[in-house]
């Protein structure tokens, strides 16, 4: 797939994603308190690439599924990641006044607002799955739901960040905690995207194993990518002490590793991510996901 | 139905929701974070008369549907109803030290982990919805589960959460603000536990009506008791400017109507209830909920 290609089709997906949130705001207009609607979808447009609702379509586009069937799927999961950075932002969580070149959520709205906003839109997300289950009574449909239920929830995302918070200014990180916080608060996410498009596709047990390596792979490959953009701006900034960035005090891949020991863990699990969707037909997109992924870091 | 055997009904069904409630905590130990699965179930465990759940049973029974069934609906209800009682005790909300005689989650856990301790429950509730609409494969489930999603969602619960906050301190606040901030910070979550208990039974379009009627009336009846419990203790803080309690300047309808108005109100509210469910059959447990309903603010 050429570079051409690849940024049309994510184009096409992103656009895809766009007008089902739009729509969704519009339904939602007039039902939901007008503030507080405010508050939810003032973060829910500031959206990025759309990573994860992008993979939901491309998933279940590849396995010959039907996309609008697969929309509910992508807008939940977008709004879930949208209500967890609403609340990571807060001044008891992270603490940050910026998110996405905008000023985060409770700097425009309150606190109070943006706790709301951050339960409204994990609701919705859920609303929105139901709906899908109940209206299309198709069994794809459903699993896709519990699937994003089990990743994004106690057990899955808020573990991460649960785990996050808990181990932030301790001396004895290790790689075993970096992975374990990371497998839950990012790969988990991925992981439910590629999962829920497969399901919503019918994919068999042998696709969803090669699928569920693939994007676990995938999500270490995110978060090890993340760390070397962050520290390669200014390699003097790289601390090798207990595994964290010497300025930040963050926990990450390259203050573990070394900066040579992250580029080879992140080629690693781009090299294991394309193994597993090898023999998957139409799968060219989905290499090219993790070829730009590796590309970014460099 | 004597006051006896309401009692004894009503604890029948709390100790099947506690066990319930237990084995999921059970199941959950070990694959949610561990300080995480504490915070969570620290004020999960802390029940008090588990009035939703109860009436997702007691409905569900009544109709001649089956308990067990019933369990993950009613459990998910607690869980959402207890998700929301921590973020409303945040230092950024309601900002209250102690809930249901024990300190607050975030007195506890931190404010970081409350809010976290909070989205774990919304997920699990869900997670625990879609498991039980997926392995049983039962349409009741699963519009019990869709019930449950829009009522507590964001155009339900968390919208008469936001409505509360955005009206607070205003002047122009009239009966229908209080009626709508009520109906759906309350009232919602009621009618959320009535319904699904139908929907898992199998009810049809007519019951589903009266049962509709049943716990609006209940929702109503449920605030403004309330309010008088609030009031009754010292007639004297009873302010009438605004419609707001002279003392807390929180809006009641005490404040609004005076107590005599109060009271006709929730008589009204508890005889409409109760001429909804006339025809149902066994619905003497239901009559008797909204029985004791009235009778605690006299």
């Amino acid at each position: 797939m050429t570079a051409k290609e690849y940024s049309e089709a994510s184009e096409r997906y992103r656009l895809l994603v766009e007008k089902g949130l739009l729509s969704i705001a519009e339904r939602e207009n007039g039902s939901i308190y007008p503030r507080l609607h405010e508050a939810m979808f003032y973060s829910l447009e500031a959206g990025g690439k759309r990573l994860r609702p992008c993979l939901v379509l491309a998933v279940c586009e590849m396995l010959g599924g039907d996309i609008e069937k697969a929309l509910p799927a992508a807008c939940a999961l977008e709004m879930i990641h949208t209500y967890s950075l609403i609340h990571d932002d807060l001044p008891c969580m992270d603490d940050d006044d910026m998110r996405r070149g905008r000023p985060s959520n409770h700097k425009v709205f309150g606190e109070a607002m943006a706790v709301l906003a951050g339960d409204g839109l994990l609701s919705l997300a859920f609303e929105t799955l139901l709906r899908a289950s109940a209206d299309t009574g198709d069994i794809g449909v459903l699993l896709a739901a519990r699937e994003i239920a089990e990743r994004a929830g106690a057990s899955g995302m808020v573990t991460g960040q649960a785990a996050d918070i808990e181990n932030e200014g301790k001396q004895n990180n290790t790689l075993d905690t970096l992975r374990f916080i990371h497998r839950h608060k990012t790969a988990d996410m991925l992981e439910a995207a590629v999962l829920s498009g497969a399901y919503i596709a019918g994919a068999d047990g042998d696709t969803l194993a090669a699928l569920r390596t693939y994007s676990e792979n995938m999500g270490l490959l995110f978060q090890i990518t993340d760390d070397m953009l962050d520290i390669t701006g200014d390699p003097a900034l790289m601390g090798k002490t207990l595994g964290k960035d010497a300025e930040t005090g963050k926990l990450t891949y390259v203050a573990l590793l070394g900066l040579e020991g992250a580029k080879k863990a992140a080629a690693d699990a781009a090299e294991n991510a394309k193994t597993a969707i090898r023999d998957i037909e139409n799968s060219d997109y989905l290499a090219a996901v993790i070829d730009n992924m590796l590309v970014r870091s460099n």
